[in-house]
């Protein structure tokens, strides 16, 4: 497999590789905020839901899936009545999450930036200068 | 705003807050690749097209151009016959790529982990234990 240094076997560059689809659980639309939230303790799907703002049921519920197969979200299910399920970051988890959250605080932090930037893009489109 | 914490005015987890935005355009499917191929340097659409494998032209112009918006990313048309264009990141598209790739670079040599958690996964799945 090509790499993107030579010392990896996994290469997310190349689409074949299994470490793209892993890339894309942890950095998909719901699995950053998934992962993001979970780096704040154990929460049950309800809770959940209402952290990741916007997130329906059903797309809630694929996210742990795939997270929970790749061993980055333990799922736990209380022997209680009502029963109730209870998620949480794997150790592996936590390091992915604790990136996320680099990255996150990152773009909320350079918002201001970002915005002006879009401005100024949108700005120049109106009005284009011409030679 | 309702915030991750009190003292940032952008907040990820609130559907309308613009930073989600931002978020998805530099963790989706072809902007993470996107990002993190630029951090090697300048590059034209072809190239970049062939280092982000698997992706379409329009999917590629398009999230070049969602990258430009944000101020991530640098294009610069040469005055060359037959024209070329180029994309390099800007400052801000570096300390975001630079974070990507630390992402990137731990996905990959988690791999092996995943890959053990998916096997561990499945065969559970097929033979569930019964009490």
């Amino acid at each position: 497999m090509e790499g993107m240094s030579d010392d990896l076997a996994y290469d997310v560059f190349a689409r074949a590789c299994p470490s793209r689809g892993t890339l894309e659980h942890v950095t998909g639309r719901w699995g950053s905020l998934t992962l993001g939230a979970l780096h704040d303790g154990t929460f049950r799907f309800n809770e959940l839901r209402r952290r990741v703002d916007g997130v329906s049921e059903k797309m809630l519920a694929q996210t742990l899936h795939a997270l929970e197969r790749d061993g980055l979200v333990h799922r736990e299910a209380q022997q209680t009545n009502p029963p109730r399920v209870d998620y949480r970051l794997t150790p592996l988890g936590r390091e992915v999450a604790e990136r996320l959250i680099g990255l996150i605080q990152l773009v909320e932090g350079r918002m201001p930036q970002v915005e002006a930037a879009r401005e100024k893009y949108d700005a120049e489109r109106a009005a284009p200068v011409t030679a």
